[in-house]
């Protein structure tokens, strides 16, 4: 029985990257001259980061873009993508890409949190205690489906972030599993 | 050593089907002919669908007969389980299967987001501004351990499909991901 | 082509165990003679459990500690945990841990819905119709990625069980999958 074993090792200058390495595999495959059998390459896991930047306090930003390429990237045909806001006063949720509806959002959050209520957390001396009970009220976090390679979604599903705290950097995190 | 491959092909009729494969696989084993050794077959995904059409506007149904179903169709022993709405005016979510609670939570959606009231949304034509919001309240999914092929869950939990828009044909993903 | 084949059997006297078996495959591969190949030890899967006793009707709890624990034992490098409240009067959450913070939360529960107020599912006999909603508010459950062994957190991000109908023995459910 031939054996061959080898490492790839990958230096990349970016936080992200998607490589594909099917030429990588290839080239192992010839060199170990083994005509049938296995091959056993790592399960692929891929963490992606989508970094925000508003001028808004407030802001819905459609991400499915960016939570699509992650996707088709990493390769994974059948499995679960987590998109989840890294920071406390933001979220991740899926809804309907339409400006009224957004809108209509915002006016139901400020009235069940609104900015210029009194917090006990404002006493630290923040003033983003109505985000972090927004950010409650919509979610940290998603999980889709990903079925043939693809997003497994509904008719109108979009990913949103919810900014409640912005005008700052606030990043998403995006981590596929899967094979 | 020797080496064996075979591929199985399903034809299916229905959108969703289970299939126990052990015959085939036994029969491929029986073929290869091989007494020791490893057997890969790829692993199983199951991604299945549940179809709702009620009468009513708003509705809150018990689906967790339909998800056992398919978690055990699926042959999962250890993994999780995703079930989503897949329409934006829903809501998958999993609590307590007593009436006057799901007239509590009608109630309590309909006091935080009226149906009567004024929704930009609803200038586009739609008349179903609340129920965008009535779903991001109480959520579009959850995710549930399977553990030892069964549900694992309290003493109370049941997963519950919340319509706040109906009279229509809706459809709830089921993705079941595992060993 | 040697093969080798063994069991490991284990007797824990505590429903969770964290148990390194390095030692054994080792001891398995020598016994086995194998100098190139592969071993196959079936994957890893945790369901950990945290129990809460608080003797408040209400509580927020920080059971990040409790979490990681049972990340860092499964010995999952790569993957997801599933962390939820398996009572369905209580909530698994993530943001800061900011004792103003804490209160906000409890207040604007008890605005939205109040203990005191009527609710149909106490003519059940029970008195904790509000804790159905609050729980619905806050959310049942959160998956946090898993990167490098650790909990793929942002800058604040805390792990919490929100109690609102306690003083009594609960459970929450740790599920880590990955490899």
């Amino acid at each position: 029985m031939k054996q061959y074993r080898e490492e790839l090792w990958f230096n990349t200058t970016t936080r992200r990257a998607y490589l594909n390495i099917t030429p990588q595999v290839e080239a192992a495959v010839r060199q170990s001259g083994v005509r049938e059998g296995l091959v056993l390459v790592n399960a692929m896991h891929i963490t992606a980061s989508v970094y925000i930047n508003d001028d808004e306090r407030r802001a819905y930003l459609n991400i499915t873009p960016q939570v699509e390429a992650a996707v088709r990237q990493s390769g994974v045909r059948e499995g679960l993508v987590l998109v989840n806001a890294m920071h406390i006063t933001a979220s991740v949720y899926i809804n309907d890409d339409e400006r009224g509806l957004l809108q209509d959002y915002d006016d139901f959050l400020e009235r069940v949190a609104p900015h210029e209520a009194e917090y006990r957390h404002n006493l630290t001396g923040e003033d983003n205690g109505d985000a972090h009970i927004k950010r409650q009220v919509m979610g940290r976090e998603v999980v889709v489906a990903i079925t043939n390679g693809k997003l497994d979604f509904g008719p109108w599903e979009q990913i949103f972030y919810g900014e409640f705290d912005g005008r700052r950097k606030k990043r998403v995190l995006v981590k596929v599993i899967g094979e």
